[in-house]
């Protein structure tokens, strides 16, 4: 097992609830990341539904649960021939952390035209990147990746942003699990918030993260970009894409976030 | 009353229930337009959460509902000091047409940095566009607008898409209701789809659409482009953003449709 698996591990109990462990291993400061959390109420809503891929999933953030023993609710809401969608709740006792929806379908049963415009970033070889060490990045997420940053995006690390609201790196499991559907949400939420390149380095909580599962990921290193164009009063959105090393687009989130902490 | 306004009116029946009516005037060859059914989930929500304005909201269109009464069950998630998070459903009998979670906020009250990097559309003045006729757009909706296109962007009309996958119009309400967060939510899905100027003209019926409502929108007319980047194997996302008179970003929306129709 990797531990992408063993930490989104979730065991049925039945009558719609799943059992599952919050590790600290994928967080920063003591806050288990957004992706991780969505990944694990993913993997609760395919043991329910008929279709096997996520397509969509938003996710809202009402409350950081601390390490430790979670239940998930989860409840079929649609179930269609191409589409079903469903909801599930993180929560502990009657404290819920995190409520989301996703539709699920069969990726490789879809068979409609493809034209896609965007391009993935422009990133330089990994040997040109740059790869931070522990001490830079101490978060207990960023061990769990290796990652290697575009030259350009790393002023965040040294107070000497570019201002180009804009982070790309280059990303693959630090126990080079093999990327799916499910670790595309991870990966989504994986870098540091691209408001860092905007010399803003402050807890940026996500109100709400929405990732669309395009294409299964191609065998080999990811790209992610993360990018942040609007920031007001505050409120700003961020964008990522994932691309494989087959140069194809495999994911896409935008999520709304605020520059400063949650009420 | 505004037509906006009467036809998204909700009665509270107590016990988180209200009463609706979803007419035939906001429709595409007899379906409800989603921005339409959103406006009215949203206005619910806003009975029930204690911060006044729409921050976020995603919705999942489950089955379009024939025009006729509804009831809508709302669901108060999460109160906090910045935010609240509610969740609401469209129903009929024990039939559900759309899910929606929205949070909530004060936007006057927010007070954080403002960077804006994105940039209004490109339209020339009103008398420079093209305003459709009743017969080029017979759908029920084009008759609650005013809307001037972009020159660009009214290929698809004729059989002669121009392959942008991106139109672009001025709007606003045809009784001229001014526009607030609620009524951005229906401008974000007022548009043709934006794959119709790649040429694809067929129908495409949204999965999920999410809105982030960025600011109070100035009095006056909208400016709103619809944008489809990536079409992969028949699932499309389409991004819309609106901007004021005061060449403000108020909304952005980032969709995932199905070019083709839905199992």
């Amino acid at each position: 097992m990797h531990e992408f698996d063993t930490d989104t591990a979730v065991r049925a109990r039945g009558d719609g609830f799943f059992d599952a462990t919050v590790t600290d291993r994928w967080g920063v400061s003591g806050r288990p990341n957004g992706g991780y959390l969505m990944a694990m109420g993913l993997r609760a809503l395919g043991h329910v539904l008929p279709h096997p891929d996520p397509l969509t999933v938003t996710t809202h953030f009402l409350r950081a649960p601390e390490p430790g023993p979670v239940e998930i609710a989860v409840d079929a809401v649609r179930q269609g021939r191409r589409l079903s969608v469903g909801e599930a709740r993180l929560q502990r006792g009657d404290r819920e952390y995190v409520r989301m929806i996703a539709a699920f379908s069969d990726l490789a049963a879809a068979d409609g035209p493809t034209d896609v415009r965007a391009q993935p970033p422009d990133l330089p070889p990994r040997e040109e990147c740059f790869r931070p060490t522990e001490q830079l990045i101490p978060a207990t997420i960023a061990q769990r990746f290796e990652l290697y940053f575009h030259p350009d995006a790393t002023g965040w690390m040294r107070n000497d942003a570019s201002g180009s609201g804009e982070i790309a790196a280059w990303i693959r499991f630090a126990d080079d699990r093999p990327n799916d559907l499910l670790s595309l949400v991870q990966i989504v939420d994986a870098l540091p918030p691209a408001v860092f390149e905007l010399g803003l380095i402050d807890p940026v909580p996500t109100v709400e993260l929405t990732a669309h599962l395009r294409a299964y990921p191609a065998p080999g290193w990811l790209r992610v970009v993360v990018r942040t164009r609007n920031l007001i009063d505050g409120f700003l959105e961020e964008e990522a894409e994932v691309w494989d090393s087959k140069d194809r687009l495999v994911a896409q989130s935008r999520q709304l976030a605020l520059l400063v902490g949650l009420g």
